[in-house]
């Protein structure tokens, strides 16, 4: 079952009545945030309410409306001012800061609600005989600029395909433990469906609440467990896509030598080579047991260098998250809302996940304790990795009440090879570190730059960086843009990715190709121009 | 250090001086299958002698030479007869036909071996410049028609170009457990080197003494150990490739998602996207502990079961090759000389191979057996494990004996769903009796079709087929051509791909249109248009 789009925020996380996160802490907690960061009392910077906001004008022509309602039904048209707005842009801090502000400057046209792949084919059929810019949307929660309502020039507007109609389990393949599941599932109603009959897909990531299916494998998601259960192109077997010239079904066999395999195009492809319209996906037997417990290290470093000898081990864990010494003092900040965090950190803590057989996991969870107490690390028990479990979809919730208090909070992610992590992990940290301090309202205000390695392979691992400052509330966007900036840049220098698993969208365009260079450019836009010759399929992103 | 030409057999497997693969058995097994085949005494059909065959005129122009001298230098060009005829195809039961006969229509003009990716790159310019079939050559063991020295309608002539000089271990990444390797470097070599230093890339394909790191990349190669070190596709990180337009340097992230990522083209392109000129592969620590045994099934489908549960609960195994009730016998038969080979096996052989750290090889043997157990299978000790661990790459040399005696020998592979296994396994089995029945020298002789589970996944397995027969000698190649084709017709019928790990070269292109789809070759072609827009990379091969 979808998720009414009147039940959530158009310009925040989550649902509208959400619970505060904090609690009964929170006095305490906005009280030591407006010391740490020099703004004693923390400003009220309200959002905009949605009638003060005019959004931008209608430019489909009206005549459309006919051919709309001839391939979804009119009563799957929405072109009322809250589904626009909803649907006007992802939910990034960028996002935010422009809807809060009500600086909607693109908004689809309208929003169609398919209810099926003939319905989908039509309309990518109609936009690119039409030239109108089409948006596939699952749950919206792109950080990157994924889903921005943008046409291009010469464009005759935008419409915006929300998928969450298209949201049902169509089999289990019980035998080969896979599953055909339609695009538009958000994670919750996915993985009940799957666990009322003992599967479960395993994929868990930040944002899996309001997240679905074909968003996880066009933006190449990771889930917080994605060391068992892989990221999206890991179990991701095969889909099919509505594109301009037909539906593009894909390979999917377990192991294949016939030629390159196609597939591997979809993950990542962001809705600009086709719109998913089913995808089949590799699931598991849901975990006869679950284990997830805390360590800490003396440093960062001997973390790290605990969480290479797991992975190279091929020790079986489903997670393993180190946060940096910033990261563990501000989120025991968060915990005590601010009681006794005057001193930094001396510990860096470390929670590993495992899931599986018991036997599996028992010898697993002996085996990660030796290698972590080679490296200097310590058991602190299960307490801090179910507190960590419970409330793991909740931070995103934080996002909101920091921007109605003068304050900024952005997560931006790599991956590296193990050579080049610590090297990478301190250039970023001091570049953003700079750029914040060169664009903070007040000079002198402290920020905090934090981070967290939250996947690993055998070669390397994903470095995850949370950034949280007072906004300069007369440059917003710049001041944002300079720290994003300088943070990208010592990624790309330092052997990093610009994405591990966010996508590219439009935020992170001008690092792509650069990051990929001008072959593999060619080769994607030569792809592009097959799935796509007329450039309708969620222009601007990807592609520039 | 390469391998001297001189010294491998021109027009058959291996070294030109190998021992007898049969040795004191041989007299036995020879009347063994004289009489299990229905020749009583087996027809003595030797090979042509290099001497007695023309070879095709050479087409290329003579004012290239200089051109090619200037890329290589004079020493590095070869066009005797013994280079041109070696160089002339693979080695696949079709190729064998033909140079056995001395029927070589096609050869390469000369052979050219490059010592570094300049010259590599030259190359590709030059033929693209004067349109010349360029063909990528490494230990030449295709099977499907991979490296046959072809040029197409139009071009100019056929330079192949043997890639072993290239042959240097260039750097190993010991923290992020990756090396730097040139393409030309044979398996032995490659695993020496390696293993010098404590690694392993752990890939034992079938032809690894006599195959190359580009060709196992190029071909989507699979070792017999992939359970655990995966398939050419999966240890592959990243590659260098020569094109007529410059060096395409893939992505090589642990984990990214910065769009779909195009090094995901290298594997399966078989030398028609550009000339790989140096690879990046994921490596293992040497394994401590190898555990080999053998155990016998009731049934083949018991021992499906058994694998398929083995994967499923992801014991980490190496190996599983389940051998059929035929494939058992077969064996047997081979082992003892055909002594007591007269009734049927009623057992199937599984061999399980466990490789790693001691306490995760002993787990996984008390889980592998509990697994095998609880699906009626019994253990038959290490004898058996170890003997084929010894003698895992000798049976390729069969076969030169088999043709020389009138048999035939060919196997041919593919994988698909646990859910389609069984029945594909016996539409093939089926139709592959068939054809040999209705191809078969004189009715009523016996035929030997039979099959071994070689690969498997979580979702799905790869079944390699073996069929030994009595030659049609006045029609060889359509005979084996009818086998072919009904095989082939059956797995893509029955939902396997038309190759698991051989990859497609000539003898797969009838089948690999219909397996991909119109949407995904045009995909392939687009790709092909921008690394090769000339169409000189191994014309004929991958693209029709």
């Amino acid at each position: 079952m979808s998720l009414d789009r009147r039940s959530l925020r158009w310009n925040g996380w989550g649902l509208v009545d959400a619970p505060d996160l904090l609690g009964d802490k929170a006095e305490t907690f906005w009280a030591w945030a407006g010391r740490s960061f020099g703004m004693d009392p923390l400003p009220r910077t309200p959002a905009k309410e949605l009638s003060e906001i005019v959004l931008p004008a209608w430019r489909l022509a009206s005549r459309y409306a006919e051919d709309l309602a001839g391939i979804v039904g009119t009563e799957r048209i929405k072109s009322d001012v809250y589904e626009r707005a909803w649907h006007a842009r992802g939910r990034s801090y960028h996002d935010l800061l422009l809807l809060r502000a009500g600086l909607i400057d693109a908004a689809p046209d309208v929003v169609v609600y398919p209810e099926n792949e003939g319905q989908v084919l039509e309309l990518v059929r109609f936009a690119a005989r039409e030239n109108i810019a089409l948006v596939p949307f699952g749950g919206g929660s792109s950080v990157v600029g994924g889903v921005t309502a943008l046409a291009l020039a010469g464009q005759a507007g935008v419409i915006t395909v929300d998928m969450t109609l298209m949201d049902q389990l169509l089999d289990i393949d019980e035998e080969a433990l896979v599953a055909r599941i339609q695009p538009g599932m958000y994670g919750p109603a996915l993985e009940e469906a799957l666990q009322a009959r003992g599967f479960t897909l395993g994929h868990y990531p930040q944002s899996f609440e309001y997240s679905t299916l074909g968003g996880w494998i066009a933006a190449r998601s990771a889930g917080h467990q994605s060391n068992k259960y892989g990221k999206a192109e890991e179990w991701f077997a095969s889909a099919r896509l509505a594109t301009p010239h037909g539906i593009w079904i894909t390979e999917g066999f377990p192991g294949s030598a016939a030629g390159p395999q196609l597939r591997n195009l979809v993950p990542g492809s962001e809705g600009t080579l086709g719109i998913i319209t089913e995808a089949t996906v590799r699931i598991h037997r849901v975990p006869e047991m679950k284990d997830y417990r805390g360590y800490l290290f003396p440093s960062f470093e001997a973390g790290v260098a605990a969480t290479r000898e797991m992975m190279q081990s091929e020790i079986p864990t489903a997670m393993i998250r180190l946060s940096d010494l910033t990261e563990t003092f501000f989120y025991n900040a968060l915990d005590t809302g601010g009681a006794g965090a005057d001193s930094p950190a001396v510990f860096c803590v470390m929670l590993v996940g495992l899931e599986g057989g018991v036997s599996t996991v028992v010898t697993a969870r002996e085996q990660t304790k030796a290698v972590i107490q080679k490296h200097g690390g310590f058991p602190i028990g299960e307490t801090v990795g179910k507190t960590w479990y419970m409330g793991r979809f909740f931070t995103p919730y934080l996002r909101d009440p920091l921007l109605d208090r003068g304050l900024g909070v952005d997560t931006l992610e790599t991956a590296a090879r193990w050579t080049d992590l610590l090297p990478l992990y301190r250039a970023t940290i001091a570049a953003m570190e700079r750029a914040l301090e060169e664009n903070a309202p007040t000079p002198g205000l402290r920020n905090v730059v934090m981070a967290h390695v939250s996947h690993s392979y055998r070669d390397g691992a994903s470095l995850y960086f949370t950034f949280v400052f007072a906004r300069a509330l007369d440059r917003e966007v710049e001041q944002w843009l300079a720290v994003k900036r300088a943070a990208s840049e010592a990624i790309i220098a330092n052997g990093g990715t610009i994405s591990h698993h966010h996508g590219i969208g439009m935020d992170h365009l001008p690092w792509l190709a650069r990051e990929k260079g001008p072959f593999n450019m060619d080769l994607l836009r030569a792809v592009k121009h097959v799935a796509d010759p007329e450039g309708v399929l969620n222009p601007g992103k990807l592609f520039e």
